[in-house]
């Protein structure tokens, strides 16, 4: 066993698969629970989820070496802080949100010397949410991006590294603004772009009948953004500036097809089709 | 027995698939398949997916009761208008394009008194192409559009009708114009919108980056344009008024999308995306 207690508050379906994860890898002692909600803490100490757990932050913390923030990326600053009274020194929060410079800076900002921290983002995920939904081969196969700054402490990270190998999962680092750079363009433009799309229908004066016919390539958009309105608000309000990069850049490349279309000039559109084509070939 | 003969020209995924779909329908007692391909002529015949085949129109159309042109959109109007003088009297011209107006407009102002055509648009197709991912079910429990015109004789109308039937498809009809307003929204926007998101990454300094964690979202834009670009550039080529008005009203959403963000506005924001994720799990 690598280490005598990790504590996970958030017992979402993130949360949860990296208990039920953790747990099977048999490298944690105790797997600590934490979430307000109560009933959450039940279904997860009943079904073998987490060792304890509790709707109590001072109850879990203390004496856990790793403490996973894996609640909505709107509140996990916040919640970091929160936890910093109870922490027991030498102890290291990480956390799972999609976005990361934010998050880094303000828990960097407001961090005691005596606990570390350094910034993570499994990529994985589902349309389902909830602890109920706790998949214990969620990680596997999967990167977790690790985004460490010049503050972060080399011990801190290779505990979190191998807390994420433990799950399956193939660690990267990158610093936070390239992270959210590169995740504002390939998860959260196409979110926004799928969202506008589908209230392009909704705004149409026969979106009905759009959408009975939304088999025809529209329903393709429908994965893409099943998840929560909620969080994705927050993600976008937190990574708001590369976000605004990246509708940038977007709307350059629809206005050149745009362009092409409406000047008539196919064979630049077949140009810029054939490298799409290409590229998602590649994928 | 329905039908004598069924000429089907262009022997690609929709019109292979149809020819195999009728041969197994027993309701066609000869199924002629004409490609310009002499290869995918042979191979339909010796497949048994076509009773007949050859690469010369004159060959295949005289004594056929319905003509399908399943060639791409951008040489149905050409193809249709090649074979009246081949076709006997009473015989009926049909099509499958993806786009209606520009089409049955061209085929119907060019039209023999002594043959009949109406328009054809089975919504229906894979990512494969060509005669050998020839698929019988591909139109069975789909929906396949007529567009009848004021011109449209309803014998024929009842003739083509059956014989998509025939291959299970449930027939509906509207005019040409309706139909290149919905699928010009519901299909070929989502199209024009993949492309450009792909083509954003694409343009990125960083596109290399960018791709390796395309999984991140971006990739789930990949099968709706795995199909040919030459395919779609004639399919946007003909319905380019349509297709303008989609994207003028696609720009207004992602608008209205990036000024909550600009303007941190995150409660409009939230219920935008309530609206959509509401749709979209209604589809």
């Amino acid at each position: 066993m690598q280490f005598k207690k990790i504590t996970i508050i958030g017992l979402g379906l993130i949360g949860g698969s990296l208990a039920r994860a953790l747990k099977e890898s048999e490298e944690v002692e105790t797997v600590f629970g934490i979430d307000s909600d109560k009933e959450s803490v039940q279904y997860a100490i009943d079904k073998g989820i987490i060792d304890k757990g509790s709707s109590d932050i001072k109850e879990g913390v203390p004496g856990a070496e790793i403490i996973v923030v894996s609640t909505h990326v709107g509140i996990i600053t916040d919640t970091a802080k929160s936890i910093f009274p109870a922490a027991t020194e030498g102890s290291i929060i990480t956390d799972v949100g999609s976005v990361k410079s934010s998050i880094v800076k303000g828990i960097e900002q407001a961090l005691p010397d005596n606990i570390h921290f350094i910034g993570g983002h499994p990529i994985a995920g589902t349309e389902d949410s909830g602890v109920k939904s706790a998949d214990s081969k969620l990680f596997n196969g999967r990167r977790c991006i690790l985004t460490p700054t010049a503050k972060t402490d080399l011990e801190a990270k290779r505990k979190v590294s191998s807390m994420w190998e433990s799950v399956g999962s193939e660690v990267h680092e990158m610093d936070a603004e390239t992270h959210d750079h590169i995740f504002g363009v390939v998860s959260h433009l196409p979110h926004i772009v799928a969202y506008s799309l589908i209230n392009t229908v909704l705004k149409a004066q026969d979106s009905e009948d759009l959408l009975e016919f939304a088999g025809g390539g529209l329903k393709d958009y429908t994965r893409v953004s099943a998840s929560s309105p909620q969080m994705w608000v927050e993600i976008f309000k937190a990574n708001k500036s590369h976000l605004l990069d990246a509708i940038s850049m977007f709307k350059n490349s629809l206005q050149e097809i745009e362009d092409a279309i409406t000047s008539e000039d196919f064979d630049t559109l077949k140009k810029e089709l054939d490298k799409a084509a290409k590229t998602k070939r590649g994928l």
